[in-house]
């Protein structure tokens, strides 16, 4: 057994790029078998990302789809679809990423899959939700971020709509399709019931962006307008150092008053306009600007110091490449390298939480494309000239290391 | 019972402002009681985020708050603490989100949990893992960012360092911690035990940050430097209309070549520059170049016509007010008023996933400071001059509705 509290746990994996594949990284993480199902072009993330050392390898390829198997299966073809549905047969989640329409056409709607396993959890992501005008959309993180307002945020504080330079609707919306995954799984230990799920990326976008700023739109009539005015404005940014930038905050009275005795300004603590929460609040503006010109005396490293001492939350301001050198994530472990069988040597990013109900005991690095498609056909009971013939057709790929075919 | 696959699991939940909060909301939308213990002052959020209708019940509150009771607790005193471990002994999950310092000194560690509840699932949130020396450092949602980053990130794009104006890393973490509370769950299924988790949100950012931009130094010796050049590309943004902007992007041959019949350039197809997914890739900053000024003589709503005939993703760019006017967001019944007894009429977020097993039936309005704190001290079988002993030495407040003490 792998470890993990979802050891035994199958899960047959039809997505590609990032939505998917780190909600299906999290699940083997943490015991679950992950059989990764790809396209005879494969995973469109194998190239999307540019270099790599071995062809169709990216590095973004290589960190999200660690722990997974890969069988290629061409699903217009009949042959490929029935090896899907054999698999389905002893699977426990069936998670997905095309558009609904595609599923239609494959013929592989949850109706289709409960004949094979009235038990499955059957699981579907997607840009937008079926009831919506909006369900025939295909959809990609900065799309989803532009309808979700989070570009517009940016416009709001610097002028420029942007995107955020991270898929953060990919991650927020992989991270919840893990939620609801693992809710089918206890909603089935209880019930033995199998389930249905939809996880729509434009609808959780949006509950994310007007979570934090409907703002006085929340309440009717409305006492004022978006945008919660705090988390926008324009002065919230990385501080100037004498030497660089440090990332600080003060919302509390404590933290707050600790930052005015630590640059000199005491006398800050009875100000009316900094005195309070809600003072700082009014007079946000103000508080910034006072703020970000007051550490321009000392070093960041001075600066943490000095923080760290006095109980004000702070943190250097880390590029990527300082990142991957901060010592407290060198003292938890968090960087480790692995032997890729094809791609030599690599980094590999260890899991943040600490659970004492552990976690996956092996570690299979990420695969080449069909590499696992002849052992998990012959799993399944396909024989060889079956395979054989699977292969002819294109309907999938034997990616095995170091072979070619099914001979020797 | 509530309804929804966590029925009948009772979560303490001790986090205030947004990354435990935003995820005790999910469980209890999923139908777990969740009973919100404040200290005296109350959730910090209350009042954080500016106006309200009546004090401590600001929006960001009222939307994160939902389905939870609320109870005062002084966990400095004796009684204080006394009845939270009496809580605690009829608890599933015990969540909260001090420093660890701060609950050895409570004495509110897993080992003291434990003698009241050996099957007690013990989750602490907070800034950094114990194993490493940021360990002491109070952690908020813009210096984690800062920390693991995303405002560096911002700094190669455009020239400045900044934060992603919505709390990411809260976000990000909150929705982490449910995948670990409900792994915890499926573990105690199967063995009858409860758990141990710490949740730290730098190395979780750490994570999300570096397996989209560890890109070339994920390889060893590196294949070049860290930053996925095509997310960092600084022409990847909303792409200006005649009247706007509108939000697209063209990953795919399918896709890409659909651009370039619709924007009067077909030639582009055989172009060495953009014709493969690779090429693109390899000449993005012109590639970006040519999208962006490709769409000028049509108003957004003329090319989300043409892109949605022709299967090029593409939204509107949304500002927080448009969203709320979304169309589709309002075929899917999004948004919802509902009457909250004190706060009036509040427009409530529907939940955007749709599932067979379902969520929470009922619905409790997010609560004032302490309003349940009479009727859970009863529920745990304070009488009533225990209870009066309990609010005469503000070791809890009676924030009943419209009520005034215990008599009457």
């Amino acid at each position: 057994m792998t470890g993990g509290p979802l050891a035994g746990i199958r899960i047959l994996d039809l997505t590609a790029v990032v939505v998917g594949p780190m909600a299906t990284q999290t699940l083997a993480d943490y015991g679950a078998e992950v059989i990764k199902v790809e396209t005879p072009g494969g995973d469109i993330l194998r190239d999307l990302n540019g270099r790599s050392i071995t062809p169709a390898m990216s590095s973004k390829f290589l960190h999200l789809n660690r722990n997974k198997r890969s069988i290629v299966l061409d699903l217009k073809q009949a042959i490929g679809r029935e090896a899907l549905l054999r698999l389905a047969a002893r699977a426990d989640i069936f998670l997905w990423n095309f558009r609904p329409s595609a599923m239609n056409r494959l013929k592989l709607t949850y109706e289709d899959v409960r004949v094979v396993n009235p038990r499955i959890i059957y699981c579907g992501m997607f840009g937008f939700g079926r009831g919506g005008r909006y369900r025939e959309k295909a959809a990609y993180d900065t799309i989803i971020q532009g309808g979700s307002g989070v570009a517009a945020l940016h416009h709001r504080v610097t002028g420029e709509p942007r995107y955020v330079p991270i898929v953060i609707a990919d991650r927020s919306v992989g991270a919840i399709a893990v939620q609801m995954l693992l809710l089918a799984l206890i909603n089935r230990q209880r019930t033995g019931e199998g389930a249905e799920i939809e996880v729509p990326m434009f609808e959780n976008m949006a509950k994310f962006v007007l979570e934090e700023h409907m703002y006085l739109k929340t309440f009717d009539p409305p006492l004022g307008g978006t945008g919660d005015t705090r988390v926008l404005e324009r002065g919230n940014r990385p501080i100037p150092t004498k030497d660089g930038f440090i990332c600080i905050t003060a919302n509390t009275n404590a933290q707050a008053f600790a930052l005015f005795d630590a640059i000199g300004r005491p006398e800050l603590k009875a100000d009316p306009r900094f005195g309070s929460v809600t003072a700082r609040f009014a007079n946000v503006t103000e508080f910034y600007a006072m703020r970000n010109e007051s550490l321009r005396q000392k070093t960041t490293a001075e600066w943490l110091a000095i923080f760290d001492r006095t109980g004000i939350p702070a943190m250097p301001y880390h590029t990527l490449d300082s990142l991957m050198e901060d010592p407290h994530l060198h003292d938890v472990g968090f960087f480790e390298k692995v032997n890729h069988p094809t791609e030599g040597k690599i980094v590999n990013m260890t899991l943040p939480n600490r659970c004492s109900f552990g976690s996956r005991r092996d570690f299979l690095p990420a695969p080449k494309l069909g590499q696992h498609s002849v052992e998990i056909l012959r799993e399944i009971g396909y024989d060889d000239p079956a395979i054989a013939e699977m292969i002819e057709s294109a309907a999938t790929i034997d990616g095995r290391l170091g072979r070619r075919g099914l001979a020797g």
